[in-house]
């Protein structure tokens, strides 16, 4: 294993330690509070270009360190605690980025901490140690980061408590962000997830040994820390993914002792407190959480949209459908902020069995999303290309409606090929709505905006009134659920929307209905009954019933013909009968 | 409140005690202990009839007690923990049933437990207390039962860990039990609860004052105890309902001090802690946890399925949407193998926010099923009746197909009409598959067993090959997805498929399309386009040909024509154009 993990890894790296020039007033913490000194131990990767520009900052979560790729020794068991993700050629790729990460303000593992040295007592901190936010944390890294001579940042990346620091990263330094990835995380910590951090922090500070924290030079408060990390590891955990890895038949009903299971994961929840006993102060814990629930970009800014309101970054935003401890409708309410306040995001949804833990441990999908997004291709290459029913003709008719700098949401984006083009062409913006995976990788590679979700009234609901120029349907209409409810709900989101659709009454579905007396086929209704994504067929004739009857203005109806038949039916008006698809432009009447 | 809750109430109740009457061998434990006494704290309510059969029995769960309903002075602020559900013209209903529920075995709420005083030492039982079972609790509950001269049960009702109970009532004696209501409950506790126990039991028995359980002249383990108690409490909530209840908003920056949140969810966690320390005592918390986390049938029979293999009772069982300690995947696998074992099973999934303490606090639609499984009708009667597509004709049509004593899968059952009707018709006996509540109500009213699931392929792959004679879809599989994949699925399931449909070819439905060139509506199809459950339509010939195509043999194949042009066109051989409805028997070729 460790041979294995040490081939493909960046090969030795360094820890370094700086100690922040801070003058004589110290470093001024957010709440109130000062330290007189702060140390930073930091690592890092690659080479930083001589403008400072190429750099790629990681913010590290709750309890991991500076080592976060590479290894010190060949002798080391284990590499960094990314090191999947960071090295030559890999998603965070060294040979172009520099790759720095450090450990977090209030931690144990070499940033200054509640172990350490008070400069002012000569005795540990201990109780002593002042109140420090997410923050402190981040305005540390900045520090730290100006006397590396870094100017300019081509991403912010934090998982977990490390995308708390990135979204403040963001926002605290708005003109010097290209990118933000947001991994696992969650605009602040959700109730339940609060719940256990109240009742962890309670297990340790009644340790009889905890003693206020000034615990340095006697006993340490061991059973309070293990119990409050078996809590916690739970919680990284997903309910299936322990199913699997702990199966309730490996609990022996003849029990070692009275009240122990036997099993192994009992075996497993103490071998994780140990360790973390040996490896975590319980001062930083209890700091770090304190800070890590003191998190609320709402309450903060009053809201989440006034705390994005002036930032630059592009975002990519990544759930893990698991996660129970930082769960993808916490982390979706990003989403939503930033798209409500006009911001650049994209947002994935990875599908993982390992809980909040999955984005240490199940990187594949994840590394092509961060590979792509920071302009690699790390990972097989997506499908891209144009999709089934994204045809010229068609794409050149919606760039006809469509002017110039408009705001777009292309509902069954793909690979965003539409919104790309259109980009290109004139400068539109805007954002879709995909689900298949490879398609956002696409989507991701053209840099346009993709939001990973169903097509439904749910997820229109998210889109605030009147946010768009434009809403597209292409070709997506008959594929959904509602058309009536969606119709009016697009209508609230957007100014226009355009809908293209194959035409259920053309000639050739009714001549193959009527003669075959089957559900009709046809070059733009290819597919068997029984598995066209077309579950709400419809006409031509259908269509402008259902505006008129809702009230809305056709701006424009334009019929694509390309059969002969086609043509001639159209031309002597028969309209409907001529129509294989049909693009048409509404608003509101 | 108090007085409210009072004027509904069953009125003043007694709690009472009973030694059993064990002879020298004192009560002999199933992992090899031995109590020398056993005394029981017990209430009823109602009156038992003179045959000893009229009982419904409550299980209680893991702290409560025997004080299920009423209150014991009217001065209590409290009734009893269940008093909503039970009562005069409730829907455990007094006037009808003799109720009875004690305190289980190990408890500290008047049952024998460890904090008693064992009768060979006159001392408490402390550390001593023998390692108890959830069938342990049951035999005492028995033998109980047996004191009061109960000969048979109406039901047996368990919730949680009292579900646990209630199972192995019935596999205990299964010729006594007509019926068992089983609620938020599963075979075992699943990896992630049990996860949560094994943290529980730690801190408890780390606590210095814990002594090993010989606490009761000393200081007790209160810490321990309200910490374990705080944990455990938040897995009865759900995240949707603590965040409600506890809004992030609600903390203080400015906190009380340093590590306090000052958030009304921590109040709220460390009065949970404080009340339970006063009510309830670790050694009996302890063995009850454990009783419950040696809970697991699946492991001490070889199998669910050889578990249930000799129970005769008819079940319900109902799980809560946002219960996450017993999660409805583990509720549904208790439904799996009672299907799998032929047994006769009601499975009902009820929403709510309340998580797993949802059984408690939400009970109208748990009232309102509980009752009509109990031959009673609280609540609002369902909308029952012969819903839109039940046509007389249709189900005298299937009745011709069905040969007596059949056991069918009816998919989308409605109120359960169909196979209510053969049932007393013919004794054929089955399952339906249908998600509308009142739709279950009624099913549950006419005692048709059903299955509470959306019709897919998903629910399909619970099914055991070719554990039916019949499966139907009437009118149901325009409505799904996947037809093809269904169909196999089907084969697979029931040793031939009875399918009813309205006919896409008919000439109606031609004309329409081709005269008007909209999507086509008649009698049969009465739906505007955009808002049809029918979303694969096929006409007759279609279906014909996706059985041919699957190799299924088309046994029998009827057309239903009520119009005179039907008629006439399928006189003169024009099926497809004369079919307006279908009904079709296939199985495999």
């Amino acid at each position: 294993m460790s041979e294995y993990l040490h081939k493909d890894s960046i090969g030795p790296v360094v820890a370094r330690n700086k100690k922040l020039d801070l003058g004589n007033g110290g470093f001024k913490l957010e709440n109130g509070g000062m330290l007189p000194e702060v140390s930073v131990r930091y690592e890092t990767y690659g080479s930083l270009n001589a403008s400072g520009t190429n750099v790629v900052w990681i913010c590290s979560p709750l309890t991991a360190d500076a080592h976060v790729a590479g290894f010190y020794t060949p002798e080391d068991k284990h590499v960094g605690w990314w090191d999947a993700l960071i090295g030559k050629g890999k998603a965070i790729d060294t040979d172009k980025f520099f790759v720095v990460c450090s450990n977090i303000l209030g931690g144990c593992k070499g940033t200054t901490g509640p172990a350490d040295i008070n400069p002012q007592t000569d005795r540990p901190y201990g109780s002593t140690f002042p109140v420090i936010t997410i923050g402190d944390m981040v305005r540390v890294q900045k520090a730290l980061a100006d006397s590396l001579g870094i100017k300019h940042y081509e991403c912010i990346i934090g998982g977990s408590m490390g995308g708390f620091q990135a979204m403040k990263w963001a926002i605290y330094y708005p003109d010097d962000i290209e990118r933000v990835i947001l991994i696992a995380t969650s605009p602040g910590f959700a109730s339940q997830a609060l719940g256990f951090e109240i009742v962890g922090r309670d297990i340790i500070m009644q340790d009889p040994n905890y003693n206020n924290g000034d615990y340095y030079d006697k006993q340490i408060p061991a059973i309070g820390l293990g119990n409050a990390r078996k809590l916690a590891h739970i919680t990284y955990l997903s309910a299936k993914g322990m199913e699997k890895r702990f199966p309730r038949s490996d609990i022996r009903v003849e029990n070692p002792s009275k009240f122990d299971t036997g099993s192994s994961l009992e075996t497993y929840l103490r071998h994780q407190g140990e360790k973390f006993v040996e490896r975590f102060d319980a001062n930083s814990y209890l700091h770090i959480a304190r800070a890590t629930d003191n998190f609320d970009l709402a309450t903060e800014y009053g809201s989440l949209e006034k705390a994005f309101s002036g930032v630059n970054a592009q975002f990519l935003n990544v759930n893990l459908s698991s996660d129970w401890l930082f769960p993808p409708n916490e982390s979706r309410k990003i989403t939503e902020a930033l798209l409500n306040t006009g911001k650049v995001v994209t947002s994935l949804e990875l599908d993982t069995n390992f809980g909040h833990d999955g984005f240490l441990v199940e990187v594949g999908n994840l590394g092509k999303a961060v590979s792509r997004f920071l302009g690699g291709k790390v990972g097989d290459a997506p499908s891209t290309g144009t999709p089934a029913f994204h045809s010229e003709k068609d794409i050149a008719i919606i760039d006809s409606l469509i002017p110039a700098k408009a705001r777009i949401l292309d509902l069954g984006s793909g690979d965003g090929l539409l919104i790309d083009s259109l980009w290109k062409k004139k400068g539109v913006t805007g954002v879709g709505l995909e689900r298949n995976f490879d398609n956002i990788l696409g989507s991701i590679e053209r840099d346009v905006p993709v939001i990973e979700k169903k097509l439904d009234l749910e997820a229109l609901s998210s889109f605030r009134d009147q946010s768009f120029d434009y809403a597209v349907f292409n070709r997506t209409l008959p594929e959904v659920r509602n058309q009536q409810l969606m119709l009016r709900e697009i209508m609230r989101i957007a100014k226009h929307a355009i809908i293209t659709f194959p035409n259920f009454g053309s000639w050739a579905m009714r001549f193959a209905l009527c003669y075959h007396g089957r559900m009709p086929k046809s070059d733009e209704f290819p597919y068997e009954w029984y598995e066209t994504p077309n579950i709400h067929c419809f006409t031509y004739r259908d269509f402008v019933k259902l505006a008129e009857e809702e009230n809305l203005m056709i701006e424009k109806i334009i019929t694509v013909n390309e059969k002969a038949l086609s043509r001639f039916l159209t031309k002597v008006g028969r309209v409907n009968l001529g129509a294989e698809r049909v693009i048409a432009m509404v608003r509101k009447g």
